[in-house]
């Protein structure tokens, strides 16, 4: 018999779990990749059964599955149900772990369980909740992998994410330490790697000599919501540039690891995030542009005065032999015109020019978009010859590839399930090492304040809708420059 | 009143002129292209007045419109027609130039007319025709410009090409010369500079230190038909390598012209093509294979004992610094499998492989792929990460640029619209100078006297509709290559 392997999810009756987690775990068993012998087991406080979990949990899995177009297996979910179990337990109560142990117990057949937890709970519970698992011995690896797998925020400045990261280190070492970036889940940032290493046409001239600036989007439609408490606590400059957006600049810019592994890839993450040139404040104050969508500050559970940005543009620079002079403009908003994701390379121009322009016109430089969201794929925008009889006129085109078109696939894998299986699997490199937090909440930390002091007026207004807030746009005009239009 | 413009086509009841130069000058004309002021003015022995001459020559005009899918436009042609004149003479003839004269003089009112005289003629009759029409005065620009278009073949090898230089050159100046290579006023040929030099992306990496070798095939579907006393005489060695291919050779190989003229662009040709080693008679007996189609003896006119190759694939190299130990492939035949023109770049493999490959499996290298014709465009070939829920698996893919979907048209220009047009307009960039002509036949030379000497061996059999014969794999499969399949 295969040694017990259990993914224990705390917050099973949250939100999280039955959007994103069950579905995916669900879609790892159809597609055979969930290791046969994985049971789930959920637990938080409400009451149930494994059968009523499992009646209240299909509901929610069936939306998730129609909001992402999926069909419906009514017979493997049957069979998946059955793996599904349940525990009801209050972790922050004092001898709260008891139930978790005593199913343990039960159903593990002694120590040898091989065991994935997995925080789905309210990030200022993660130190109780990392503390009473390891107090009660349940990180101890004495016969199976006990692994810990936690969502962000990872801190909300650089002094609670050290603070966070001593609480968690404890009782877990950093090797079972799991913190999930979902941006790194999905195949086209992952493929940001094998575009640049495995392909000899591009490396060459990924660099200052090449490169004349890099543009990363990450744009959202959707506004706050329901979630605006929650939000204006944090904004967008702790809950996208801190991560995904500098994990994106990361893969983009830095050296090739020394082989493919967790650690040789995470050491390079941190290396060039080391590069990263910290702005001093007044630094901070003229390289950031922040703004607000119309309407924001009469949101639910937002008071009326905040400063909170909704959206922002910075420009940082990395301080190494390969960017020098390159400044990366990295810009993210909610409420705005497409949910739209890309990384943008903008070449020099050729150093001379053969063919003759007309008057008055520009030649439009190459430039390289690799997608990342919603069509993901790669367009090299390059000069082409226009048909004609007579002369050289030049239009740019496209090099183009897409990603679901090239697989003939109608939706690539779902960062989760990526993720969830990595972590099953042990594979820790798409997942965040404590010097890699630490090291962006330094980078942020500046630009946070600096947004946030008394005298900083309030984010600019932008329309829902739109392409951003003006002083965006004046930030990349004072270099001469421009965004690439979200589309 | 314009200065009088006469395009005079001479051969012009043969069957280029019905097929491709009317058709040609009739487009230009329905573009607007064509100066409203040119005349065409049909020269052959044949007795047809102007009406009778457009009387006869408007079912092969509509011929080829329905050959190439054109639609006919009955009023356009009407109007055309009008521009359509015709005089009966035979130049080869003492006097033969007289009615020609005469028709100047009744219809250009002096001595100031433009001419383009275009030689649709024999090529055996090149000299004596170029002669009479220059002892005539005919070329004699005292007014106008006279300018001399020929088609190929310029000669039969270096001696004859010589040889036919100096001839015209009795006459005519270089600069009146225009030698047609109809291969140069494709699109897809023209863009390989635009694609070069007006993009910063390709020329970085366009050398020996990223290109393993080059391909550039030529394959037609066709067989010599009711050609084959002619093509018996001549072969693919003849026909196509010394023009077409050393042609896209010489643009893919050379360096930026200074400028965008004809006599810079033209001047890096020669260059590039001097450095392109001259085989010896032995390497040619070795870095050549040639082949005969099955049934190509047994046409009508081919002589059943004849060594002419119908294919051919030869293996140069350029010996400059740009080139050093990156082999040029160069292969072209009749009966092939399809109809199908490409430039193909190997490039080595990067230098370090990140992600460890399956046993067994080696990596695809980066390939570029330049599709002259029929799918116009460009693929570069690279290598993406494999949807997947774990692990790295590669596959490559394609980057695409289809030339005809980009501009949104059915059809590019045709060449000789081109190359007509620039004739007209005076800019030589896209025609052979004598001094390309005779280092082409330097380099075809001895490769095909080692192809005609008594103790070659047959041409090796290829079955008509294949990829070739096998003794062209085997001249790739010796440097450890292989050919691009044609498709």
């Amino acid at each position: 018999m295969a040694q017990p392997l259990t993914v224990v999810i705390f917050g099973a009756s949250g939100d999280l779990t039955g959007r994103k987690l069950i579905p995916a775990l669900f879609n790892l068993a159809i597609k055979k990749r969930l290791p046969p012998e994985a049971r789930i087991l959920g637990v938080a406080r409400s009451e149930f059964t494994d059968d009523s979990f499992r009646e209240q949990i299909v509901t929610k899995v069936k939306d998730a599955f129609k909001s992402s177009g999926e069909e419906w297996k009514a017979d493997e979910w049957a069979e998946f149900a059955k793996r599904l179990h349940y525990v009801s337990a209050d972790v922050t109560k004092p001898g709260g772990v008891a139930p978790i142990q005593q199913w343990f117990t039960a159903n593990e057949g002694g120590e040898n369980g091989r065991r994935v937890y997995y925080l789905s709970i309210s990030p200022e519970l993660y130190p109780q909740v990392s503390t009473a698992l390891g107090e009660a011995g349940l990180s101890q690896e004495n016969g199976g992998f006990r692994r810990l797998v936690i969502e962000k925020p990872f801190g909300h400045d650089l002094a609670t994410a050290k603070a966070l990261n001593e609480a968690l280190h404890k009782h877990w070492r950093e090797s079972q330490l799991y913190r999930i970036d979902h941006y790194l889940g999905k195949e086209t940032v992952q493929n940001i790697l094998v575009f640049r290493f495995a392909n000899t046409l591009f490396e060459p001239l990924w660099n200052y000599q090449y490169i004349d600036h890099v543009q990363i989007t990450v744009a959202e439609t959707v506004t706050v919501g329901k979630r605006g408490a929650y939000y204006d606590g944090s904004g967008v400059l702790r809950d996208m540039f801190q991560s995904h957006l500098l994990q994106v600049l990361s893969l983009v810019a830095m050296e090739s690891p020394a082989r493919h592994s967790a650690d040789t890839l995470r050491n390079e993450k941190v290396k060039v995030l080391d590069s990263v040139v910290i702005p001093s404040f007044d630094q901070a104050c003229q390289s950031v542009s922040v703004g607000q969508y119309a309407g924001y500050r009469s949101e639910p559970g937002v008071p009326g005065t905040t400063k909170t940005p909704t959206y922002a543009a910075i420009k940082l620079n990395i301080d190494n032999a390969r960017w020098k002079n390159v400044p990366f403009y990295l810009r993210s908003g909610k409420g705005m015109k497409s949910r739209y994701s890309e990384v943008f390379i903008q070449y020099h121009c050729p150093p001379h020019l053969l063919f003759p322009l007309p008057p008055g016109e520009t030649l439009k430089c190459n430039h390289m978009r690799l997608v990342l969201q919603p069509n993901e794929g790669i367009d090299l925008n390059f000069q082409t010859k226009v048909p004609s009889v007579d002369g050289v006129a030049l239009q740019p085109r496209d090099l183009a590839f897409n990603y679901k078109d090239a697989y003939a696939t109608k939706a690539l894998p779902e960062a989760y399930e990526r993720l969830l299986l990595d972590a099953i699997q042990g594979d820790a490199s798409l997942f965040m090492r404590s010097d890699e937090i630490e090291r962006a909440w330094e980078i942020m930390d500046p630009i946070i304040q600096a947004s946030e002091r008394a005298e900083t007026p309030q984010p600019m207004e932008y329309a829902v809708g739109s392409q951003g807030p003006d002083c965006a746009d004046k930030l990349m005009a004072a270099d001469g420059r421009a965004w690439n239009p979200i589309i």
